[in-house]
């Protein structure tokens, strides 16, 4: 099983090269796209979305995410082998934070041109180099066969949350296409809070935590801790991200209750 | 074979999230899109899409649609059996369009932990509960191991057509991405007319019914029959929607010539 | 294995309905989407995309596209028989840029009704035409049973380059969604040439040829061959068309260093 992860977006004929590639290789191949929404060239997107997903995907498969502004230079192409599966793509920190939470065996340099389409582009190494290695990959080489060992690897950073009594320094990880605003915190930095306070640009909100959105009123605010484990805040069907302009990488100050 | 329907979209990982659950247990699951791109919470235009996409799939097809506004509170997560297969989602009319057109047999509450995602969120039931008892279902778990039976469940009410002499008020149930304008009337409803008048906002117009679009000059309006029996207006090669400023759930009141 | 290529959007259900028509006859068939976000009716788009996608695609792969501003009129359904494989679609270009590149064997028209859909509609031989054919051809049925030989099709002309001492008059290709523009000039028509001139709207831009994006420094311009084989003009990490105002279809003019 095959996962694509990119920034190439679903109009052009891109990512059906990718497939076409890996399915020329190894047509019983099963392609999962997580996202090809992903906003250009914006590898910490990529990271977490691929990290949000991949631990729901079965053992041995591998993910394939290719958000990639460094492609045709010096940057390398690599394998990382974990203890569940196996992630391909630019040494860019994009695979990493799945892969560490996977727990990371060893780092493969990809480079022998056995495993790599013969009329290699500088531009599209998702459909040139990832997409083949990663059909060869599914289809049982061995990780060692495709290049040597490597160690220092890029690794995105995502900051992290700075504790000063009872307020919490955070950072926006994503805010999602239902306007819901997803936080770097974590349900054990919270105690057994029910309420808390956020600061956002011009108003200090104060909002229940809840269990799901059904329970507060319609269009009002709520916290409660999303399906990935993180801090989240929404509207009862309506874009929290909208009415109080929240974007993605925006640091927000959560005041919890003093106890 | 399993369908996906939801309001979930394209960007975000959610989708991923749901197949990956569906591939943990059935790896060999043929998963198919209906469309992630419903409007946000519009339960009755995703009931549109599932009840015009089920049709077309063979018998035992598993049909997941998730737009579910009160995930995690009260209301029920169903299975609907059929005389052509399942429906798995949440008890809030989403499955009975479509399943009602293939004529229900039985309807189950999933209450079985045995078959729900351990880690159980209380926001993304399309993950932790649909997406592994349709993969369940899909490998041939009887319906009945889920829970026990139900019959009081939620139906979305479609407007029916009102005929006042030649006169019959309508309402759009969908404009699609074409700008074509699908009216709830039925072939049945308009006789052997080859003429119509529809008023608009502003403006009474008088189109003939085609087979085709290309049967009228480039940007013409006209009525015809579409593709799932409704009543549609649109423009050859333009977008009728746009030009008239017709919107899903627009009630129309369209003249057949006197006889 | 069967390719999907059209201007049906992802929103609406249409394309769902297409693979169950496609797996309602062919269970286990393949199906991996090309793009749906063909612009409207834009043929040539849709001509571009398959011919850049096809090549990276097995022996056999059957290419359904679908944009068919003519559906239910005279237009012909056909099916071109290559060297590589198969292209079913409406007879007017869309199939034959792809089709050509492979070498054409024979063409069929499609007229036997016993591989349609019984009940046909006027408006969506994607469905009830296209679908069933492909999943038909891909289950091995010969091309000759679908109908008669036909010759003289369709095919949308592309301007050709034409050169003018060391002037390039060229044509927009595509325009894709980095904002990257795409010309038809190919990487026989530049020689060893490291710069070069574009004369956009109203600037004459002076950009050197490079291998990749990340040669130059971040937004600045570039010229490369791109993974397709044309001239493309593009920014580190940004948009070349949004910038410079260069659509789909403009005229470009390129001047190569004098020799």
């Amino acid at each position: 099983m095959i996962t694509l992860t990119s920034d190439f977006g679903i109009k052009d004929p891109y990512v059906a090269e990718m497939k076409g590639a890996i399915l020329s290789i190894n047509p019983n191949a099963k392609i999962i796209d997580v996202s090809h929404e992903v906003t250009k060239f914006n590898i910490r997107m990529a990271a977490f979305f691929l990290a949000s997903a991949a631990p729901y995907f079965p053992k041995r498969t591998v993910h394939l995410a290719v958000v990639d502004p460094g492609v045709g230079t010096e940057r390398r192409a690599i394998i990382v082998q974990t203890t569940q599966g196996f992630f391909v793509g630019p040494d860019n920190g994009v695979l990493m934070l799945a892969a560490q939470a996977q727990g990371i065996k060893h780092i493969y340099e990809i480079t022998n041109p056995k495993f790599i389409l013969p009329c290699l582009s500088s531009t599209f190494h998702g459909r040139d180099i990832f997409a083949p290695v990663s059909a060869h990959l599914d289809k049982g080489v061995e990780p060692a066969e495709f290049g040597l060992k490597v160690k220092d690897v890029i690794v995105q950073k995502f900051v992290n949350i700075k504790r000063k009594n009872n307020l919490l320094h955070s950072e926006v990880l994503h805010v999602d296409s239902f306007g819901n605003v997803i936080t770097n915190i974590k349900k054990t930095d919270l105690f057994q809070t029910t309420i808390l306070t956020v600061n956002l640009h011009n108003v200090s909100l104060e909002v229940p935590m809840t269990e799901t959105y059904g329970q507060v009123k319609h269009s009002d605010a709520l916290a409660l801790i999303g399906s990935h484990g993180f801090l989240e805040f929404g509207l009862n069907q309506g874009s929290f991200s909208e009415k109080y302009r929240v974007n993605n990488g925006d640091r927000l100050d959560v005041i919890l209750p003093k106890t």
